[in-house]
């Protein structure tokens, strides 16, 4: 009942006699209340999220036991369903091919991954451009999460504004990207300098990567939002997942 | 000398002895020093951000006097670029009127524009939601810098959670937008929500807007960048002219 | 359409042939869309809040204009719902009476009110203790609130712990309150205090008086959510409503 | 001697001569300075708190050792109150077992406990919900503390508001409620919005839950008292216990 | 009924018939109830101060009306006691002197002051050193308050680190004090060094003097917290009444 | 050569002829140049602190290696000073019995020490009040230090303000202190209500005991800071050690 | 008595029978004593400055009264060094105009200055760059307390990084440069862009350019800590005196 | 084609006919496009940096592996550039000396090096004054970093501000420094005292050594941002690297 069709079949049922009164208030009711999520207890699985969203619904790893990741796991390809488990530790991986051999484990992004049919194609390329040889994992969770969301991505690593030839090096590249995604530490000036040199929107990820005064990321995220090139936007320190997950929705576009 | 066949000819005039190899030489210095902006002493006007970025140079007032303003927006409509100066006070505005009458001041946005014949209209709408009326400032520096970067805009202004079902009665129009931006103070709870109900893109711009332990936004961006919605990025506080800018850039996709 | 019984006589008459179908599917869905709200374009005035919340909706005056005020408060007593507009200023009180000449204006809380039959009288008294001459406007919106919201208010004055004996010579009065909100600044040690003498539940309220490493409020916040008597909960610093909107919760049940 | 009656039969005698001056004297000295607890010398235990407070005295097991735990757990039951520690180890819970063998360890929630014939019934229903998986060790002490206090709780978990459909399914047990806890992480939005389609009281927990900008909670707690619906009190971050306790007061009155 | 003696008396009274049980009942209630102090409704003055803590209390002017600062001041002063007002604008002191025309203004101090005989010498002598120009005004109301207080006050002022031959030229009087007050702002050095000078203790006053990083105070709060001499404890930020009344509490051991 | 007689002694060697100018002018230039310290490389051990702050050097363990500690214990224990090393694990203790057999580990405080002939006792009495048992650790490295250095100590713990009685009776013997050490952690409310009762100064020490909202002993501190009661001042989390030498410092005066 | 020579003289005397014991030893105890710097009771003007480190103390014109400046700036002169006054109003200015005719004010700078002939110039040319338009009162205090001390300044104004071939096109003035000031506001990446284009060392310096979460300056301060170019060492925010002193003491090394 | 040479010989062949254009065209696009940089996939090696900035590339060893830090380093010493790798473990030693048998271990500082021929000496001496033994880690950082970049290096160990006599008998080899790095944790006020002596630059490091309200490092870098000594500039919190090679080129200028 959550189409205009099926609420005007049903008015008809009751115009003609074929369905009474009471059966059909019983039945519009049952619609408005029914929740299009299955509830394991210590978690409600999201099934209409692919609708609502273009994505099925994505389990986050951190602060879950493996036991839960995995129930939640099977829930999902259950029901046909592409999976994405980010933050998992080889535990949880463990834990989940136990139920579903066919899982892959992206070890360096952390991902726990069962591509299904019901992943569309992205329409251009994202550039994720990394700072330094520290920010690969952050990096690689946002370029593996596009690419299991169906874009093509190219991966542009240890090109901080230290050795500014390194980035203007990749201006075609970085000039055929329909997004770029740029994953950066310490002062996070990369993406200020990547967003001057093109016009496609960058996603700015600050990264935990530094010390003293980096203070876990957040010199990096303030030099992101205080950023003086006015095409970028950011996501949470660390949250590779983030980024590219929204590169994707804007690919898709 | 800024294309791969002016080089070629270059080459091939000195190749048919047309050109001799000093002036070839200095010609080629030239390119490769020449600066695609005007030095204003002051300011350093870009006239290549246009090609580079899609949009020419847009001027951010805070901080420049009345007439540094109107000397850079001279610069800029004299060659014929679209305006656009931000953070604009009514005495800027009557700086750059006398330069150039032909401007428009939007009081509510902060913003001087002048309308010129360089800029492509975007493709979808950009649905701008605001949580109360005391975002509606900056909500209009967003709204109105997206419109005039090309894009029809949506206004949906006083949503905020604290009554969900404001929110929800708009979800026709917040799923027929290519981009939304959310604009709010407080908790900046929000884009959360706004992005748990559609497939587009969220920019979400916190405001200043609060008191107390809003810190001056803080709360607002605290919140944005911890979104439990993973289609969100977030801006600066009080950055409508960002997220307009980023909205834009997608739309022009 | 908003209740059962509308639901299923709509039913009845389709059932009965009084209804044809189109009409019935019209009015269906005009009710899932009704807005219980009023738009002004700037603000969405939400009538049904008294219903889902026990007191009609209240006008935050921060960061409004005296003529955004002014519209929302005739917007509210038009319907006949009780007025209360929190951090008022004179200017604003002047435009809201030139609408409503019966409002009446509490200047220390900074509160416009004009009371209608709409209020139901709480169950017992509400306390409302302040630590210093300091914090008395705060104390007052906390006062003026609650009372407005229909509950009996004890006030007790600069009764802060540098001078224990003084609260300890208001116990006979402690103990007697249903709820007791208590207003303080600087290191905001009073709460815990006064939520170790009773069992009725605290309600803390920081607020931003003191200087140097006071900033602003945080020391008494962090105080408060700190407290190692466990009756006490916390509101935003200077949220003298949210106290007294709280307490009166409380009181009503 | 801690009433009137005592006070005035102590002064009857010593009028009709059957108590002489200097044995009335100690008497009423001795009264005063009766402290009304047991020192333990690491410890005071407080044996008038059910008395002024409602509920024994709850022990903390952060920072106590599994020893002082112990002793200070006999010491409560050994007078016949209720036993409540929060914040407890199994190796704390093994410690306590050997002197009262009747306890039970809630190991979600990590408390240890007795009960006892000294906890009358709370008058309504209290809910706890939680945002995520993630938070359900704090909504368990919460949840366990309101229960072994007398009160029935309700448990909605994972009903945060990316997927708002979750909790909008939830009204009904929502506004049976006489209190509700609410326990989120991240940016904390879920009080906000539950408190505003209720009109109970909301006591809302932040939780540690999240990574990087959430810096261990404080995006959360931000969000909370920076909350628009004005209905809701925060305690600390991870405070499940307060938030257990301060509901059971008010579920009480 | 505040001493041992008075409530022997009592007792003898009832035991000789010379007081009926129900008098001699009321007046110990009331003995018990009787608060020691006037309450002017926004303030309780309080006339035990001086027993209890060696000066009778002192008006803190920052957030209080000159209308109330002059009510308070008239009370303390009609009881005999010495009256000292700090934070006091000259619109406080015009106040004041309507009703107190003896009363004195420091008005690099900002204190209002009126000495009448209840003040004791202290022992030893005090010094107040501040390390630059811009520190006077805190410095002044340091060593006003320690003067008011009944103590000999030697100053030392622009000694800062800097030219470290400025404090080093200083030993022989710094070496006589009994206590030291060091005033400081930007990295607030000053009492690190002056502590390892001499052994007496050394009351660190930071000021909120400076700009950029020194946020309003706080790198020198954090500097004296963090001295790496043992000898110094510290106050609020600009405190420096509280630094004065400490160095007078301990110049009257 | 440190003091006048050695001067005028040498000056008068020299005008009669019985040290040549040369050796005269090295004499003096030693003496300018001479360190009263030992280098030991990595530390300069300070021989003449007793004479100039009336207790030897002490050694704070955080961060020595128990080698270091051992060789800097060795070398003042040498010299005959009493030796006292805080921070000190088991580890450490162990290095330094090996080279000092005779000393003593005070586990609960981690404090190193051997007394020896050169420590002066205090006039009056120290109470170190303490307000919950996971303070114990802090306020026994305060207790210790203060013995240590030659005071006699009262202790008074787990006298929080959540239940009031147990500090207030106390009284007696905090009214007999010459100073108060109170030592707190979670909101830190115990220094203003002690300070409030007591003419006597009061040292205070935040703890790192709490969670959540704690931030590790800031809310404690900045609730010292802050403190209403003006003789209260303090020392950085966690500092038992200063507060103790302190403490002694104002006993010995 | 300042010099081996001054001192081998006098004894020297000494051993002649030239001058008297008692005569000798008053002046070396007068020597030792000697204060090299003038107390006007507010200050202690240091004219051993120059001497010590290269240039006559400079006056920090922020938190002193124009009377205070003008008395130090007096004193300075008088004594034929140069005058360097920073943060001066042109209030300021006026008041030392008055003692001292021939001062010059530089308005954007908000420096007061009289060079007189104790200034030696520097060895190489010092660059200083400036993101913004915004950033030029910082960049001049920099710029002109370089030239103040003798050096020869090179400005590069408005180069940021969000037109990075701005900045690439002064690559020849920046290699020429011994020493590099860049000043920024917002991200503050500028510093990193330049370091790693030289070999010069690079001073940066934050400024309070910016909004929201640039908080006043914070989030450039924090960018040019962690930058990832090793070359840049940083000065307090919106401190260019701080800067244009150091590369002026590098460039006359 | 990095010269001006080699591009007017290209000419001077194309003009006599010895390159025909499009061989020509294709040299010169290639060497526009040249990397001076090795792609190694996780890092880019940067073989220029010699030149650009007179030392060779730097390794971070935080955050990268074992095995990329020798990976790294391999490819540096192959090209006859000398290695410094910071932050490296042993086990990250091991590696690296798998590949590269003549690398040295620097043990206290964490530094792995090897020299090579390519390294020009200083001018002057560097002075390295570290406050207390706690921080020798980051001082020999500091210390072996200048001294594998050639220049000659004097230690200054223990010298903190509590005992003033250790630094200022070291004044003489603090005047013959031509820079000096002050390396200190807590309150971190040697820069100042340090700066205060000399007319050097210093370069501060602060350390993350303290405890509580240090806040690992903060205190210490704010005081020194706040140096009232106008020498002192400032790298991040234990980046003894970064002050070691500011220093190194500034002794090489």
């Amino acid at each position: 009942m959550t189409s205009n069709k099926e609420l005007r079949d049903l008015l008809d049922e009751v115009a003609r006699g074929d369905l009474d009164v009471t059966a059909a208030h019983r039945r519009l009711m049952d619609a408005l209340r029914a929740a299009p999520y299955e509830d394991l207890g210590f978690a409600r699985v999201d099934h209409h999220r692919s609708l609502r969203q273009g994505f099925p619904e994505v389990v986050l790893g951190l602060g879950k036991t493996p036991a839960q990741i995995a129930g939640i796991a099977a829930e999902i390809a259950g029901r046909g369903s592409s999976l994405l488990v980010t933050r998992a530790s080889t535990t949880a991986f463990d834990a989940v091919r136990q139920k579903l051999p066919a899982v892959t484990y992206y070890e360096e992004a952390s991902i726990i991954s069962l591509r299904q049919q019901d992943v569309a194609p992205g329409r251009g390329t994202i550039v994720v451009a990394a700072a330094g040889t520290s920010d690969l994992s952050v990096a690689e969770e946002a370029a593996c999460t596009a690419e299991l969301m169906g874009n093509e991505v190219v991966r542009l690593y240890d090109v901080g504004v230290a050795g500014l030839h390194r980035i203007l090096g990749e201006q075609a590249r970085l000039a055929a990207a329909r997004v770029v995604i740029v994953v950066a530490g310490m002062e996070g000036a990369l993406p200020s300098v990547v967003s001057g040199l093109i016009s496609a929107p960058v996603i700015a990820v600050p990264t935990s990567v530094g010390y003293g005064a980096s203070f876990g990321g957040i010199a990096a995220l303030l030099g992101m939002l205080n950023s003086c090139s006015s095409g970028v936007s950011v996501v949470n320190i660390d949250n590779g997942f983030g980024a590219g997950n929204i590169a994707s929705l804007i690919n898709h576009l």
